[in-house]
């Protein structure tokens, strides 16, 4: 299924949660995150963010859409940061 | 149509982002929106949006979906932050 992720963690955090997001998908903002993944990887990519969250304050959204309904993404402003301006 | 919306705007820009994505939206994460526009008042979001980005800095993606295709939105780790913890 195509997912989009957008984490918003501690900035203590944000490394590690980066490094598994980057892992599994493509980076198209600060803390957004695509791609298509099938139901083992997103459990295995679910597991991985879940055992670094501080559950008490990091928070991860995740959407899930059908192959056949990959939503169209704009982007208004600056162009999307390369993967080198993430902290 | 249904939208998404993430910001990735300067500090000193992050109220008045907020003020014009609460007036349209609905806010389920620190800096992530949803909710159902018309194509009229996703223009008018546009434009005020617009009206405050720094173009040179500030990101804004917005992932749009036809009404029949809304997301399924699954959150890992805390609750979502209320408004009030907004910066």
């Amino acid at each position: 299924m195509y997912v989009v992720v957008v984490y918003d963690t501690a900035a203590e955090r944000n490394p590690k949660i980066l490094r598994i997001c980057r892992k599994y998908l493509h980076h198209v903002q600060r803390s957004v995150f695509e791609g298509n993944l099938t139901d083992g990887q997103l459990r295995r990519f679910q597991a991985a963010v879940e055992s670094v969250l501080d559950l008490s304050y990091d928070n991860v959204l995740v959407y899930s859409f059908p192959p056949a309904a990959v939503p169209v993404r704009h982007a208004w402003g600056a162009a999307e940061p390369e993967p080198t301006d993430i902290i």
